[in-house]
């Protein structure tokens, strides 16, 4: 372990998911030398920000620490010779993942919060202030590591990488870990007794399982998903897989994968809670306003039990686990968003994928996973063509590339209702995109329809 | 020009489309020695044959010629010593071809003769019989050319290279020639004029032309197809493509990318020719029935005008001018399906590709069009991978393979329906697909569903 | 054809090879519009210009032609509004060449001009120049094709695409031509009889061989090989090559490879004739010497019988002949240096290969040839290396990357010896090597050793 | 760790290392349950292996353990059943690699154990026994893993995968080994401290080397290794690089390298050692002499002092350190030879690599490495395809093919000194290359000269 004390900011300080993010540091105290914690959000996230940073404050002082919990609007202030810097924000807050959801359901397409319309939307949203902020520590700390859990992490490290010109960044997913643990479960084992081996991109990757003797399991697991339940992660549907596309996949999906390989079933359940104006937002909206009143309360001292319901559990902690690793050069395999440098033959060795890296002092260094079979790499290739156009089209605001990752995104209708809906996604977002400015005053001027 | 008369096999013979070949071997007589052109079909093509079969004699003798045309069922006969063996051929007839739209549109999703469900059923239909045929040629004529016009031309020109193992075997297509012909038009020029260049799959490739002076007139040609008229081919609508998508691709599409790229326009104009049972297969299943009709006429000596308006004209011209070009190594381009060996970076090196080649007497040589933008690579890489699960499943008749390729192809709806659609077309198509016994029993017992 | 007339300019335009590359107009009046030829030369050449030049216009009023020939030492001047420009000159005449080949082989390795550490020094002299002609195109003639056949042609042609971002580029050799005619005679065919297809670098490429029925020859002439004599071009050994190893290879080496298959006889060889004062820099200098009296005779109008013993045959009737392909479109095969774009898979797609191409009005569409066999697979790749290593070094004048480039050419034995010889030639050009000059001083004063 | 006690075997048992071998099991008797010891051998092999089987009994029992040490010439018997299987063998013993050495030596060309023509036989002589165990592998004990380090150790693990098409299989070396004690003393830190990070091919590889705190310490090496010594290996010169050309490489070469980037020093120094009848080969026959009379000491129960000397210290060390680290899913990170798998961006997928490797009871996992700049890129693609030619030269038997290995190999001078070395070793070598004896016999008839 190193001796200097260490700072760390965390951008959309703010957020609900704040207190596990802190019980993670709390947890590692004594591997990680904290000396300051800065918590930083913006006008619209003020109070918010009070509110969970006074709990961070109580959560610090009750497992009796000296860390300093700053909390600021002053981005370029907390950056300053950071350590580290994570990003949890939310462009547009939980009403801008509402529009995500709802606009695209109004015209019958899925609309979720990483994927489909809504996922290129948050992109769009979400990209041009990351890279902002790449800006801030290329200048303000430039040594720091920016650890991202800000949704679509696969497509915001690529931008860092690749227009932020930022090597120094890991994007984090707690999908990954629900796997892990609920399949360590099925087999009734401990996660440390197998070997997960994950590829692919973020919300989208495939992953092998092998025990200590070698042996692989992945067919074991199959089984068992075919006798009990699906259901790995909170926040999307349990719906059953069909057996015989996942036999012959050979390889364990992620639940996300429901969107792609169970659309229409998924759109059908979706549609009936946009019916009932219970959309994951909406939930979501619901349950963040009961924890916010539950933090406010002076006497909690700890991470409230029902934070876990929230649906983001082990995101935080994952965050904490690999400023640790990497602070401490652990040596430890986690899966993060990292450039692929050929780790997935399949997929362009720029780009950012999803995988199992062997975590170092310098950072994540990608375990080979080679070839896909044909099923999996042909949807992977267009996934991340997919990503490519949509972060252009992000940091150029240019409507022709908005319109053709539409096109190609699997999960949007190509034609004009594809077109409708972009429209109507950006004039409802128009505040959070000003690249596409132009663009917006010709569709309100009815000359883009 | 070779001295020796050549021996030519069409195995479909039976088809509508005879006389456009015997016309464009007529129109060839100076420089296609043959001596015999072999007209092969199956039991039930009987009647179509010998109407067409004779039509083509009269054809051959109001030319003056001295060609036999002989008319046999037997296959095994025809082919001995055959120097080129054109395949034409429909399995199932013209009512195989209504199932394949009608049953998926019946699901509300897309039917067409080589995209989509039907698309894949059509390849689960043909591809076990072409290496059938491709099993006699090494006995009987193990050096004559493979000239395949059978759809999906692609995947069946796939199949015979990696299933079938045999290289000397070219696909056509009439498409590019209508985008070269209609594409001129627009610029008031000959085609000789341009250079096209075309690549990708078939029925999935993008083009880009050159004037002689080496200008680029791609983008002239997009600012046409937004001023005039789309339509290129008969049995492809007409619908106009999104100007910002197609100015973002840089590329021409072709006139079957309207299924992928106005996908959902497309199927609405289906699903009304699906109520007023006026799909295309049904279409040309009138049209036929009134071309035999003209074709039995004993004082009819040539190609009768009506046949133009049949959606395929030109096909079995390209199939003459490739009979003609390897045999003469003529050194023209012209687009063809064949191996690509790296002419298409994105794609598997020893896949089929649909691209314009320079034709010499040892095949085509397919020449370098390179890299494809993300938009184009993430498409047809994903394009390329359901062909190559539909040519397995085609081969193997293994059911988890075949709901695997329905699964990722673009124009299926992924989830049960698709399911539900798969196993409607198995049983409707049991005759067949023998290969696919097994599953289709099980289906029936209900025991897959 | 087009109509407009066009200009042509020739930088090193007092080469012995010009009256070739006025012969080849002459031949060509018919189908190239020529309004003016520019012979462009140094103030070192200004005397050869003249001669030459004055031979050239000549021959132009001897062949009836009303074509302005311009002699001029002012490149700017004769650049303007330029169509072709085509480049022939020496950087340090031959002078230059007998130091590339004499002090290698006076450190017992091999001395070439375009091979080992002579060529090398021939790409660090030439490099920087012609990246100069090239600025001086993108504003003068920025429309106009670059025809570049000096040597190293290969290299040449890659710097100006990576390093002067100038697309408009053809490099040329008369190696295939010698062997398409030589190999031709060898089956008692004419060319146009047969298909050659090339791949590979200048100098370090490999063909087969069709004829128009298909059948490949390759091993016909393998067997032909090595009954006859085995020798191709002037200014290359016959040595023999080893017959099991060539059989291994399957394709037909160049004349260039007894450098790389040979090298320990063919060093011996120069050996010889180095101790003799006889090494091919020395002999062309005679050569050169004897051929500007010639051409200095008021009475000779058409170019000498004796240049063809040169050496360089072939070699401007190439370039006439690409300027004409270009020009009119042509859609013939020519074997050039261009951009490899996938044609060749086993090297970098943005690399220059020499490689049979379809000329067009918009240049060379390269034809693929796939992957090599492991053997030409594992050396190419080396020479393109080397190559990048070269251009860079050429570039940049870094001494670190020289010495790399030196380290690992098959040609230079690596070690103390490849350092010596590299710091013997920095100082016998250094009047050359401006972007060395820091190197060479440190050599100068004992600091590089 | 699992309970079963575990059965290994080493092929090769009588060879001078088998001490550190038995030392090593000894060091790991906490973590390794083993049963029963297995060394096997030759007839020629019967007393070495008395003599060194009978000190590995000493050892054992000294340690106070129960394992059984069986001796014995059956292969067959030895296999059944076994866990892991170790393969030490040197087919022809020592006599043969001075021959290796000797015989090109006497042409002027270096030789050597694993590298030009004497690494090429070596090859030759040992991959078929090798794939012989093998298949008695696949009948015997098909779950065993094979731990090869036999010379050339990548080439017989590319062998393995290829041709014996068997997965099991991890190759070794001691170079890593070395070089990361080497330069951890260099830098005064543990090597626990440090991240080397290796890539390449066996006696052919390259690292960079990062410290805990994620800096990159390669350049600091390459600082001190050109102020102090730069040996590394007992059995290789320390003479020194070229300080510009290492610079120029931004990574660490092997000590290996030598015989590549100093070629002609390094042969200048054999040639010299050639002449004092003092090759390496001849050196170790010597030691090796004087340790056999050591092991014969009934009094010596543990590895002598001396054997640290033989050059080859830590190879099986490393060897007992993979099986541990394969039974008991170890997790760490070892430097191995296995298949790329996309690890090595510039070899081919399928290849044999040595590289940093993740360690788990289901074998090694490459570390992405990615792509080389253009210096090593080449080179090891030119040495890759060497090996591939080799390989299949050994499999085959077929002349021409090992004529081309030799051809392209950059430590054997091209041409017909190479063939003449390739003929004399043939026969030198005969009673150990079955697969050659056509061509030996004609050489011997001088058919093939």
């Amino acid at each position: 372990m190193k001796n200097n004390k260490i700072k760390i900011v965390t951008i959309g300080g703010g957020s609900s998911y704040t207190p596990e993010l802190i019980e993670g540091f709390i947890k590692r105290k004594d591997e990680l030398p904290i000396k300051e914690i800065w918590l930083v959000d913006i006008e619209d996230g003020k109070e918010k920000l009070e509110i969970v940073g006074n709990l961070a404050r109580r959560m610090v002082k009750e497992a009796g620490l000296d860390w300093e919990v700053h909390l600021t609007l002053d981005r370029r202030a907390a950056l300053k010779d950071a350590d580290f810097v994570s990003t949890q924000l939310r462009v547009g807050l939980l009403d801008a993942r509402i529009k995500d959801e709802r606009i695209p359901l109004s015209h019958g397409m899925l609309g979720q919060e990483t994927n489909g319309a809504g996922g290129m939307f948050k992109a769009f949203r979400t990209i041009p202030v990351i890279l902002g902020i790449v800006e801030d520590m290329k200048e303000l700390c430039p040594n720091a590591w920016l650890v991202n859990f800000t949704n679509p992490a696969g497509m915001v490290t690529e931008a860092v990488l690749k227009y932020g010109n930022y090597n120094k960044v890991v994007g984090l997913c707690n999908v990954p870990i629900m796997h892990t643990i609920k399949e360590s479960e099925m087999l009734g084992k401990n996660p440390e007794e197998l070997f997960f081996h994950y590829a692919g991109l973020n919300h989208y990757h495939w992953h092998r399982v092998y025990d200590k003797e070698g042996n692989e399991l992945t067919l074991d697991i199959i089984n068992e998903m075919f006798n009990g339940d699906n259901k790995v992660v909170e926040n999307i549907s349990g719906i059953k897989f069909m057996e015989e596309q996942i036999r012959d996949l050979e390889m364990l999906p992620c639940a996300y994968h429901r969107y792609y390989y169970m659309h229409d079933d998924m759109l059908h359940e979706e549609l009936e809670e946009f019916k009932n104006n219970n959309t994951r937002a909406e939930k979501v909206k619901r349950v963040e306003a009961e924890l916010f009143e539950l933090y406010k309360d002076p006497n909690l001292k700890v991470k409230p039990e029902q934070l876990n319901q929230r649906g983001g559990a082990h995101y935080s902690d994952a965050a904490c686990e690999i400023i640790s690793s990497i602070h401490n050069d652990k040596r430890s395999i986690m899966v993060v968003d990292t450039r692929n440098n050929g780790a997935v033959t399949d997929l362009p060795y720029d780009s950012a994928v999803e995988i199992s890296s062997y975590i170092t002092g310098s950072g994540p260094k990608p375990i080979t996973f080679g070839k896909f079979n044909a099923a999996a790499r042909g949807q992977i290739q267009l996934m991340k063509a997919m990503e490519e156009l949509t972060i252009e089209a992000a940091v150029t605001g240019d409507y022709g590339k908005a319109l053709q990752a539409f096109t190609i995104n699997p999960m949007v209708p190509a034609g004009t209702v594809a077109r409708e809906v972009l429209n109507e996604l950006l004039i409802a977002h128009k505040d959070y995109l000003p690249q596409f400015k132009d663009s917006i005053e010709k569709i309100e001027e009815g000359k883009l329809k």
